[in-house]
């Protein structure tokens, strides 16, 4: 019998999982990469492809991570955080969101990214769906299916559309604003309407709120406010606020046994944050307001140039976004019959230097992403090359 | 149709997912945490717990991280790390472990227990089977369970065992030499056996080799020596070797294809290792031989303590471990009637202060797990606490 069941598997050839047929390089990394290849060859590339600050982490919290190096802080810590941490992620929720919070209704994680691995695989079962807002960062959709679940994309929040998408293996809506790629906020109202939906449906809230301190019009909203508390999972991190990226420190808040049972994934996966990264993230969490609003003024100033840039050199209305560090433009009037935006972004960056993401690769086709997470001077640049290209595909 | 679907959905309360049911705090960690309130509450408590060094980072690696925070390398890296640290991984595997390596075949990782994740998850579907060597790290068994596989344990490694194990949803087999929680090293033998074994069946082999800078008899031999090169994944990483737990850099070594996967899902989980530790991770991969050998001196010396403070105070015979930081101590003869590993641990904690893992945790029952990455002074009180504690209840 043994060798009869090792026969059938010796005939069979190393296989990969099939989950890994939905993994893919992440798109926004791609476009990034072949821009830093071209600037490696000589050639002039302004990138408006970037999803992070350009800003350095601010010297304080450098410092204290230094410290910590030198402390030796250097060992584990609880998968979770350091009890420290815990707390000053509390208050900040408390703080900055209006939530009620206790260290042991939140957690660290590595990136805020983890901490939405983390709750997709606690929350849902394979094969029951999640309601996600689109366009959207496409990690949810790939997040969701290596988890083996099924992201069902949205467009618009308003009852009738949110209804349209409900099946009964719907478990979760993913709501995220500031909104990557868009820039757009959701304001009281759609979060209500949300908060209203899922409780209509049971359903769990997974909030990704990373651009919370990045919004320029209105206050920003957090979702679990609008929704019974108990059903609601807000993630953020340290990574837009404070220009933290490479640290990799996120936040997640929730109910105690949700938050609970992702500690235990996390435990499974990764287990603590780096931990003298963990002593940054809490003198990032105690630095002053105005450090923060310093960032936010001058992202504030680059989103208006940038606007008012495309509206002068391509002669067209681009809303301004509300927040986070985007902008969409749409393509409808450059693209020639049957190109797609990503052909047109390789041909921009191919023939202007120009890196930008494709809209597509956020659900929404016809576009491009531009982020204006860079300086002034290389806004014009980028946008004079961009008219430029335009006129030129016009003759 | 839209309410009747609505309808369906709210009658169902909030639930998790049903992998959270596979989910549970960390046992060791637990043992630690335990140590930790009684020694806030004042008690003197000597731990055998510990799962990590007890030395500090070596300043170098340290003094490399601070020049890196110092110089903004605060940014997004690769996900699997950056070039120079595949380039020092790549190297790694060929020096040490006398592997065919390119900066292609090799990846960093949040934490050796993530490559592990990424290992499962991307060579195995739900359902399929991955054969675990045991006594056992039970990490192995959560992460296959929560990846949705289904671990095998076996006691032995010869053929006939090994073979006795194998189905036909067998996809894998996991090693690990040296092995925590025993000690134990496997030989040229032994690895040839299960080489043999894994290319018979068509086997990915994992071999997780964390420890294998602290062996103390022999050489480290690497599995992937003994089997079809292709179908194997190295594991290892910066945590037992230059004493960075805390640090959370792993390493992976594999056919490009599988790595690649494995890139592709960190990706999605977490994305890259912190920026600034990376830059650690390159410095101690460089240090100076002599280094590693001193710590590893230091290990082999409280081995021979612990082993023959065992042997005096308890007058039992405890086979010297070869490698790792672990000794077990076999409890037949001390347990009462009907009494557990667990049961002993806790009263052994609870009477005189000693912190131990209880064997059961790893697939060990009637033994314990005593680490002796702990002072000289803390191998002699602690024994002669426990010597102290076997006799009181003989008495």
């Amino acid at each position: 019998m043994i060798a009869h069941a090792g026969m059938l598997v010796v005939s069979m050839t190393l296989k990969l999982a099939a989950r890994t047929r939905a993994l893919r390089p992440s798109p926004t990394l791609a476009m990034g990469a072949k821009a830093r290849k071209m600037r490696e060859a000589g050639r002039s590339v302004v990138s408006f492809a970037a999803g992070e600050p350009d800003f350095g982490t601010p010297p304080e919290v450098c410092d204290e991570a230094i410290r910590a190096l030198r402390a030796g802080e250097t060992k584990y810590t609880p998968s979770s955080g350091t009890a420290q941490l815990r707390k000053a992620i509390a208050e900040k929720f408390i703080r900055e969101n209006g939530l009620d919070a206790t260290p042991e209704d939140v957690m660290a994680t590595c990136g805020a990214k983890q901490a939405l691995y983390n709750a997709f695989n606690v929350l849902l079962d394979p094969g029951e769906e999640a309601i996600v807002l689109a366009p959207c960062w496409p990690t949810y959709l790939d997040q969701l299916v290596v988890s083996g679940a099924v992201p069902v994309p949205v467009r618009g929040c308003d009852a009738e559309t949110l209804e349209g998408a409900v099946s009964p293996r719907t478990r979760a809506i993913v709501v995220n604003s500031p909104c990557n790629p868009t820039g757009g906020t959701l304001d009281a109202e759609s979060l209500a309407e949300i908060g209203r939906f899922a409780d209509r449906h049971g359903l769990w809230v997974v909030s990704d709120e990373i651009y919370e301190r990045l919004q320029y019009e209105g206050e920003h909203l957090s979702t679990a406010k609008f929704c019974e508390p108990q059903r609601c999972i807000t993630i953020s991190g340290c990574s837009k606020t404070y220009a933290m990226t490479g640290w990799r420190i996120g936040f997640a808040h929730g109910p105690t046994e949700v938050v609970r049972a992702m500690g235990c994934l996390q435990d499974q996966v990764t287990s603590n944050p780096t931990t003298f990264a963990q002593a940054g993230a809490i003198a990032a969490l105690q630095l002053p307001n105005q450090k923060v609003e310093e960032m936010r003024e001058t992202f504030r100033r680059r989103r208006d140039l940038i606007v008012s840039e495309l509206q002068v050199r391509l002669g067209i209305a681009v809303p301004s976004p509300k927040g986070a560090f985007y902008v969409m433009l749409g393509l409808a009037q450059f693209l020639r019959p049957e190109e797609t935006d990503v052909e047109f972004a390789d041909a921009l960056l191919e023939a202007v230097g120009v890196a930008t993401v494709p809209g597509s690769f956020f659900l929404a086709e016809d576009s491009l992403r531009l982020s204006y997470a860079t300086s002034e001077e290389d806004i014009i640049d980028g946008v004079g090359r961009l008219a430029e290209f335009v006129q030129g595909r016009r003759q």
